[in-house]
């Protein structure tokens, strides 16, 4: 926490948050929108709501757990909606929220980075002494 | 992978990446950017070289193997130098190398979505049926 004055005349009506706090909220949820099943989750729905099973089939080798999992907690925190439509079978839609599409416009340069960079930094690993270019661990 | 015959013709000189596919690298490198403890070290790099000791009392509450792990990916990924000095004790320095200021550039965006928009995010989970507005899962 800051505590400048100006600060502190803020914190009447509204906490600071800072990441680099152990115990500031703001920490875990940089975790769950670092999270890379979040990444493709929000691009995925970008461009419209998709279904459970869409979503699925799109992000290949996620579990069925995680992916619920991390629904639910995009859900949780206001950034996608779930509908359920009473049909047979029960047809569930994800869509982004306008706080979730904000969130989308800063994660997606994330993912981007990541294709775009890939080279380089397999270049990069492949010049470590006693490297293996095909060993990728993280 | 993208099969059009201007990808295939990208491909002589450079492979597409796509954090879609399971088996991508560029997805095992997103989860590395994602990371939280990624982010607030490239933040804490951003202004100048940091010690070791530095990074850990500036990042409150990372264990010593996750800071050491996260370091070590970054710095084989050439996204950090690690700089050691002969000195008694021995002095270590970590800084940012260009690729890792790029990347900082699309981190730093992450750690203050996530401080300026906590407030919105709790009030949403208060909202939430059943909820424990303390109970801050993910």
């Amino acid at each position: 926490m800051v505590t400048t004055t100006a600060a502190r005349r803020r914190q009447e009506a509204k906490v600071r948050y800072d990441a680099y706090l152990a115990g500031c909220p703001s920490r875990q949820l940089l975790e769950l929108i670092g999270n890379k099943w979040t990444a493709l989750i929000l691009a995925g729905l970008h461009n419209g709501p998709q279904r459970h099973s869409e979503l699925a089939r799109h992000i290949a080798g996620v579990s069925q757990k995680m992916l619920t999992q991390t629904l639910r907690n995009l859900e949780r925190d206001g950034l996608i909606t779930r509908t359920v439509t009473a049909s047979v079978p029960v047809r569930v839609d994800y869509a982004l929220t306008p706080l979730g599409h904000d969130l989308q416009r800063v994660v997606q340069p994330l993912k981007d980075w990541a294709e775009q960079h890939m080279e380089q930094v397999l270049t990069h690993r492949a010049a470590q002494p006693g490297a293996l270019p095909e060993a990728i661990t993280i």
